[in-house]
């Protein structure tokens, strides 16, 4: 057993269905205006953001980055709630908990683990 | 603030170059194929393979599959070293740690942080 590595994707080979979902929501974070989208909602006043909160950070037109919304919302990153005029955006925690868990550092292996007597 | 979200990514804004550097990391990684090669060659004993240790695994040829750690070992997240026949593979922590720091679940806030007295 590896001593340095590390993350739960290195614990056991990944299933090719459970690879394949992942790799789908990680596409969708796989952008820089993404992941600029992503932080700004979550480190937003009250963690919700309305395009109208979005649109100043970006030299970017507001359908374009209505169209980066929607793939984080269909890849369940984001959730909207209309209120009034606005779309008001927040992240979803359990979602991007998925990919925590999936590259989190791993505890120090037990000496017992390794094969090793106590020390 | 908000008390449900979340990990580091919506802790603030993140800068335009950081963005760029994280999105080219998860679009390594956004891949089932290289999912899988990554949870293959860190789970494997002594947490390396070689390609002769990868092939069994996909209907892919081994061409293909060089292809594919090509992309992680550019991005930083395989190194590769050649000894006799093969070139063999290992996980490099500290690239999968920037991923994991991302979207890692922050702790709890403190109640003074939230504005609120001590309980």
């Amino acid at each position: 057993m590896s001593l340095e590595c590390c993350a739960p994707i290195a614990r056991e080979p990944l299933s090719e269905s459970d690879a394949a979902e992942l790799a789908a929501l990680l596409k969708a974070v796989a952008d820089p205006v993404r992941l600029r989208l992503l932080s700004i909602i979550g480190s937003h006043a009250g963690g919700e953001a309305c395009v109208c909160d979005l649109t100043g950070s970006f030299d970017l037109t507001a359908p374009t980055i209505s169209h980066h919304l929607k793939i984080l919302r269909t890849a369940g990153l984001i959730d909207g709630e209309r209120r009034g005029t606005w779309v008001y955006y927040r992240i979803i925690p359990e979602t991007v908990n998925k990919l925590g868990a999936l590259f989190a550092p791993m505890a120090e292996p037990a000496r017992a683990d390794l094969g090793l007597a106590p020390a």
